[in-house]
């Protein structure tokens, strides 16, 4: 990605925890944004980046990062948007009080999920759900989430889908990596050789964001669609990449090879205004029978496309498929910044 | 387990494979049987098994085994009872030449596992259906067969739920265990980091033997239950143990408590005959919501028994659980041994 | 183990811990103790064990343990010996306390290994040391160590050499199992698909531990002997099981064959006093070019042997060799409990 | 990698295997190269590349190779530079083949390495070793070769030392990833939750190669230093990365500062003719104690640069140090195809 002379400059909350490294590492170059101020925890404050980090990531530091000095989770008004990755037990409060201070915050923390007027974003999914910003009592402020990671590559998968045929039904069976934990979140004596049949939580929000997400605005909030999803959650020994099997009831008939027809041809909001992020083609779907996997296919246009395969009919769902995404990069940071991508294009952020 | 002083000699059929090698562990010091052939394919033929074989296990190779000469999968009549570990290629024919020649042939090849008068058998669940065996015609040969290690740990799981409230529909997702495969079986660059979320004929296997284990006898062969089950089974990195995710629909009314109790209380014809190999309680139930692991319980009760967890409401069936269960143990081998077991308890192997 | 009637009661210290519970599941149903005090942070405290643990290992919690309530670390008389599984950070004072109070603590911690009239001690390799214990001013209370899990059997392994040829250098390289790190101990995504080479203090207890190990007794201390040792300590993907690299010269010339004979005969004070938790043979050297292997022979002898092989000719030293040998029990709580069995069967207990 | 407009058409042989693979996946828009040939056995021949291999990198064949029909490892002269992956049981001849019709054979294989006029090489350590070729008697055609993927990464974190002080002895000790087994390679059985001591042949390769790469030229072939090795190599459940512990004699007096010093000032040949596939800076040294890691470090540079790390004072020898590149790439096809571009920087593919 090349560099913009007047690149928008952007505060990382929760900068020093996994998910703020991974929004320092993918803003690094970024077109549109440049980090200048990274917050943390009263701990790291004061410190420069580099001191207080306990960097995980293979790609090295940000040099410019590196030398910012993290300053606690205040509004200070230096800058205008925030990407926050900080953890839920602090997000709801400190997400509020950068809003208030004027600041579009786009989080990819639970807390604010499901209010009534913060949009639960997906950029190629639901770009019009930007309107209920204008509804937010924040003044100038506002607040955008980014999904859970287990959500966002199946929701990406369901929604040409939903548009074309209608769902009636969705049953997801998941194996998540440890990424999603955090750091030093899963133990290594918890995983290897091993598989937890349970993520605290998990089953919940993904038996409840997609409803949010394929739902219609309406000035009064979201409309839910009426459709019953079970959800069941394993954490497997993958460093990278959810991989979830899926089964599907339609409201209308549909071929399989009408549905593979509909991924291949999907393209949306971010593909339609070439978001630097973006991926060209958001769905791969795969003929080989034993893909999508994790450590083939999650780097697939910069861990932005979600990977499919396998889709075949059910004997007690219409059809059932396996999808896969990157669960820290399109689940993640990278998912939230595209959505910061599309407030820029929507003229949100001037 | 003691020795007895006249214990059945028997053969084991595909002696050096991996199902082989936990043949001739498992039955090292049975107090029913004594390996006294083993035989593989021409290549071995002719070498001591300790010669011939390439031992993947952490126990030692049984002494007495370990001298005797490998033969050619041909019948000799020097014992009366097989157990084949063959591989599907080949499994059909030798297993039929075993019966014609009036062996009891004990098998864990899919191969005869659909034939209308060979039992497919787990003693916990169908001991019944021994009677097929008079139906065969291979004059005092016989062949009986153990499910696909899939299978086993399901139907095992299903059985109380379906004699107490009927089931109407079963669900279920895997993540299996590499030694499933045999060995070499799956390359280390294709499992570590990674999920396969397909395993070659492995789900028209679950969709369809547990309807036979849960038939009823006739003299026309087994009456299949009428249930849809669809299948979804995954490879994941974990040396041994499948875990599933299984929803079913019941056909009455059920508790949550209900469901735990009959787990619990559930022992059949192995236990009440105490069978050497027989778990004294074929299935444990967790209440940590965490529970079952591969790592921490596939070993419970000599890997014979069945761990189980999770029981939940289901928003598309009735309950949703997670079950458990050592694939080579109580899903190939120490299955097998449990199915000649009941033979012997029956008075068929005298 | 058969049960005795007159089992010596023991506390076990920090037993919520990942020693301290490997303490508890290697001391149920031993022969010579019974634990009837468990000890833990104020935290723990006035909880049941059940409470209070977070049980990591796959067999149950000792149902007569489970039900103890935890205590603080604070001697109170009611047993007159400690095993301490205390984290270093707290191990110096409150062993100290243990000890002025009349308790004979065995200890797996470090702070007190090298304190002169402590024995550091593996009972195949310096029983005699022993005789230390009585130059100690705690009065009654004693304190005995345990060595670091890395040391352990690389000493067991070199002490018949060291004994028959002498030893001038020692060279060791380890591949260090994650256990070794107690719980939740090493991240997954540290050492998923990774090796870090490097363990804080490790190689320094290495290079130093050995030389207490193998030193003489005199009235003053023990004699180090002069050995140069060089140490290189690495984290791998294994979950128990230490295996490691060695390269020695020696004092007098040796055959490949002789050493490989000193070996296999070697049985010292626990093989002669037939201790419950001593290996029949402490020592097992294979043949087979590819082995010792972790998962095929961490096992050997209920953990408590040390496996040997590929012993060769150096180009830069005498000989090269693996040793393996596993890191929480022969290395840990299992070495510290057959240090206990042996001052039981010297009568320093009574 | 931009594209020139004349590239120099190059055949792979071997090309459906791992290295084979790697070398179609690296050579894929390179600005000097172009596959127009895929040779492989027999059994390949006549189907297109597509069909033909079972391609196991994450990165999707390159498009214009996959339409290629497979041929006979046979020279047929459409090209002059061949890359060989070929396995060690057919690459002796199959390469004097090649090269007695003309061609230019990079190869990867061990079969040449040792033979006097053929050049071992690593561009950085020896790229004058390339005179030896003119005393081949091929004809027009020439072998060159790359050396084992364990040999080069030390030999690089050499060769400075080497040249300003001297090397009086090397001991390594290697933790190897699974890749460097080729596929399918090492079975999962074998290394999960495992480490094999053991690697056939690969002790033998560490303890030569390194003498020819550190040797000098003379018109009756390569001069040998004087320096004994001694290596012991390891397999470990890692994807892609040796990491090895090196320790070293010096000729001459050098403090810690001086060969890190060394280090980070290295440049040789590639660097200053700028090949397209040379790290800027080929040697990496990193300060954190616990670096370098094969996950986080083995893609510096497109995974040609080598990291080292905890360089410390020995007891037993001057240094000790940890040497980390990744195998497949700067250790196999990378560095072949970087002997290729020193090749055509120096005419020598006119």
């Amino acid at each position: 990605m090349g560099q913009s002379t007047d690149r928008i400059p952007v505060a990382v909350l929760g900068s020093t925890g996994s998910v703020g490294q991974k929004f320092i590492q993918l803003l690094s170059n970024h077109p549109y944004f440049k980090v200048t101020e990274v917050a943390a925890s009263e701990r790291s404050a004061g410190k420069t980046y580099a001191e207080a980090v306990n960097w995980i990531l293979p790609e090295p530091i940000p040099e410019d990062v590196a030398k910012l000095h993290v300053k606690e989770c205040v509004p200070n008004k230096n800058c205008k948007v925030a990407f926050s990755g900080l953890d839920a037990s602090v997000a709801g409060d400190v997400e509020e009080d950068f809003a208030k201070a004027g600041y579009i915050v786009v989080s990819n923390s639970k807390n604010h999920r499901q209010d009534t007027y913060v949009p639960l974003m997906i950029p190629e999914v639901n770009p019009d759900h930007i309107q209920l910003m204008e509804f937010q009592n924040y003044g100038e402020g506002k607040i955008v989430t980014n999904p859970n990671c287990s959500v966002i590559g199946m929701v990406i998968a369901l929604k040409p889908i939903f548009d074309a045929f209608g769902l009636e039904a969705i049953n997801v069976v998941t194996m998540q990596a440890i990424s999603g934990a955090g750091f030093p979140g899963v133990a290594s004596l918890t995983i290897l050789d091993n598989v937890v049949p349970y993520i605290g939580g998990e089953e919940d929000k993904m038996e409840l964001e997609p409803l949010k997400l394929l739902g219609s605005f309406t000035p009064q909030g979201i409309k839910f669609p009426d459709i019953p999803i079970s959800a069941q959650c394993n954490r497997v020994g993958v460093l990278d990449g959810h991989t979830e099997t899926v089964q599907i009831k339609l409201s209308k008939k549909a071929s399989k090879q009408d549905i593979i027809d509909c991924w291949r041809a999907f393209k949306s909001e971010p593909q339609k205004l070439q978001l630097p992020s973006a991926p060209i083609q958001p769905i791969h779907y795969f003929d080989n029978p034993a893909y999508p996997q994790p450590r083939l296919h999650r780097n697939i246009e910069n861990s932005m496309a979600v990977s499919v395969g396998r889709l075949r009919e059910c004997k007690l769902f219409d059809y059932k498929f396996v999808v896969l995404s990157h669960n820290t990069v399109r689940g993640a940071a990278g998912g939230a910044i595209l959505c910061a991508e599309l407030l820029k294009a929507k003229n949100m952020l001037d």
